[in-house]
């Protein structure tokens, strides 16, 4: 923690507006239902109102049509989350990791580790990689051949970069991704699929984050591009070829098969899976498990999710569907 | 293997009924099909009958209805399966590890490792982290700093275990799985993603099985939540924040989002989605492939799955469902 | 790159026939789009027109009615796409590993490496376990007691093999892969689950690939099994005791529960989930994200998937749809 700083201090820093005691101190960040002591907590949907009510934070964090809600002293802004992001920052500070290869550690001889660089015990390091200044190679990860993590980027440890592919400055890699792994290229040749080599390499911009166990992978013989900005959850799949465009963010289990093109400033909901080939427009959201079929060239929200009943209830419905086109054939017929 | 064991024994141990030879041996336990020589298997369903009749096992567990099914020696039990699943343990007793830290494991100097556990080569075990008595860590599995592995607990190869997360006793948890990576919490603002630190933990009780590549998130402020008993399948992904209610169980490529609440003995079944911020009382079970979009305080089953067909019969159907809508509109209009 | 070869030599190896300079040399395989030197690209879909009109590739892999489309050298083959796999795999020859054990893997007296085998730093093959000839075992793999890698296998860097599982010849098995993990199986009893030891293998063919981050359970009792030529793309999840048959493959975050059956010459969409203790005959194709709930006995296409509209039609019809039953109910009370 790098706190205490007053609810001064803090506005001065990252803007906003004082109601109550600017002097207040706090420390660390938490919910409106777990704060107590020097806390600071927000508030931003009025689902949480009995939470307020009874929040022992020392401050809270809210928008301006919420600020009478509460006495507390509190920090007004348009942007309530946002702000608590900033201020958790503040007062969680990621810090440089110190610097060092580990004795455990095994770096081919002709890989670039910078300096100010960190590597842990038990990963490898690849001949002809490069390790950026400041970048964390976690315990157990291997980063491939002539692959390179840029400057202040962490990979948490079980990470693997296959060689060649190149991640950019201050990515979050998180446990068990797999960035470059083949795409699945098979031709169907007399009832045996044969492998189309993936020469491809797989090129992440800056400021992306991965979650645990995401995969994405390498491309047939262009290369899988991911834009400065992009957010994946766990579990995510990106196949070969794909391009996702610059601040999109999926949820967790989301899925997008070989060469599909997604625009910037879309997201994807949990589980929501996108086609292969296909061609997203920018600012494109996609509903949670809903599945995409076909191109989209209009911003919007698209949804394809079958309602969820008591069974009894589905099964009935479920039935009267497929006999929708009996039915039909019968009143025309 | 423990055995041979006479079926007199089992029953003394386990409780059942013996019919024909109680002396009978066994050493193993089969299926129907494959058991042969001192094998015994279990019956639970009418559809294997031919294969209950043709079964080749020293002697068979099944429940009562089923009892004049056979003429093998046979152990009667109200709950077959489970019968079954005591014995198996009974043959195959799982032990304590042959303690010690292997040479090649990593182990920090303020980390407490009981002397009955036992830690595998190239595993890593952080700062202050703490493996409890007969706990065992198998090869290449990471625990961060100030983590905590209960008594009798067994991590497989290549877990990740983060900072701060604690897991209870008698817990499995197999290769790959990924617990308290951070959860995805982003914050828009401006049309960039801002990270909000995920400062909490994954605290999971006693008797929880994890499967293969699950991913449990660690909290933003409050912690995570897995109760005792959960069971939970592979590629199983938890967001932040969750709390997941005692022996629930949830299948293959289930997904719950973040700050979800899921009750007491709920099931979920495979690839299963529980959408965020919901919360789903006691004794829910959601059918394979279900995505629950909203709260659920009835317990009960609960199902949406569009169901399959040939697919020239499915294309008519799904266009029928598209122009729902329009024919209503025109019927009314 | 094993090249530069020339349109006529490639040819006399691989057949087609070649139209134009037969002397033009080849050495790499390139898209259309970023073609340029000595690469070869290939065309298959009429989409790609354009593409194909500009390509500054130096020759061209098409099928019979492609040829007039362009004057550039080609080679006209039935099958284009397969046909440029195995160019592609002439230009960028696999070639075997350089043998020999890291000095920091870790193999237990009892196992046995091929003295062509190769072993990389920071692997763990346990007792009893066997390593075929020309195999490559990546770093941080665990390769469990008594498990088997056939000869000329591949396993990129942090797959698990359990003790006892056995992959076969020719293998591709990608990062974080496990094999072997203990099936789902938790028997009910007042309230509570009851592990079943999980005492099967995962018994494995040869030319099989399995992608990033995928899981295949093994067997209860009996063995999990995987036929010769299977290919799983990533983050696919196979459940215990069930049998892939030969050449199925399946793309990316494909699920098959538990006992499930699945023939010869399959294929399962991106995401589709088949449940458990079903039975799919040979030839049988599901499409993405559909969920197959009965047995299916007759070749073809199966396919089960909400499609997806702008939210605001999918909310209406959705409605609509959970009214369907009561609406009939009206018409018919």
């Amino acid at each position: 923690m790098a706190g205490p700083i007053s609810l001064g201090e803090i506005a001065s820093r990252l803007g906003g507006r004082v109601v109550g005691d600017a002097g207040v101190l706090v420390e660390q960040v938490a919910s409106l239902e777990h704060a107590q002591g020097r806390d600071i907590a927000f508030f931003s949907s009025a689902r949480y109102k009995a939470q307020l009510t009874a929040t022992r934070a020392a401050a809270v964090i809210l928008g301006p049509r919420a600020e009478p809600l509460t006495r507390l002293p509190r920090i007004v802004s348009d942007n309530p989350y946002a702000y608590f992001a900033r201020v958790s920052q503040l007062l969680n500070p990621a810090g440089a990791p110190q610097p060092g290869v580990h004795a455990a550690a095994h770096v081919e001889a002709s890989a670039r580790v910078a300096a100010s660089a960190r590597v842990d015990a038990l990963a490898v390091v690849g001949a002809a990689a490069e390790i950026g200044e400041r970048a964390w190679i976690g315990a157990g990860c291997t980063i491939g051949e002539a692959a390179a993590v840029g400057a202040d980027s962490r990979l948490h440890p079980s990470v693997v970069v296959y060689a060649g592919c190149r991640i950019g400055k201050r990515a979050v890699v998180h446990s068990g991704a797999v960035i470059g792994a083949d795409g699945f290229g098979m031709a169907l040749d007399a009832g045996r699929w044969l492998k189309v080599p993936q020469i491809g390499r797989v090129l992440i911009g800056d400021d992306v984050e991965i979650g645990a166990n995401t995969t994405i992978d390498r491309g047939t013989v262009d290369d899988t591009v991911i834009e400065d900005g992009v957010k994946l959850d766990n579990q995510v799949q990106i196949g070969h070829n794909c391009r996702i465009g610059a601040h999109t963010a999926m949820a967790g289990c989301a899925g997008v098969a070989g060469s599909a093109q997604i625009g910037r400033r879309c997201t994807l909901g949990g589980a929501a899976v996108v086609l292969g080939h296909l061609s997203i427009c920018d600012d494109v959201h996609v509903s949670a498990a809903t599945v995409i079929t076909r191109s989209i060239r209009k911003p919007g929200t698209y949804t394809g999710l079958y309602p969820f009943e008591d069974n009894a209830s589905w099964a009935r419905n479920a039935a009267l569907l497929r006999h929708l086109g009996k039915k039909r054939k019968k009143r025309n017929g």
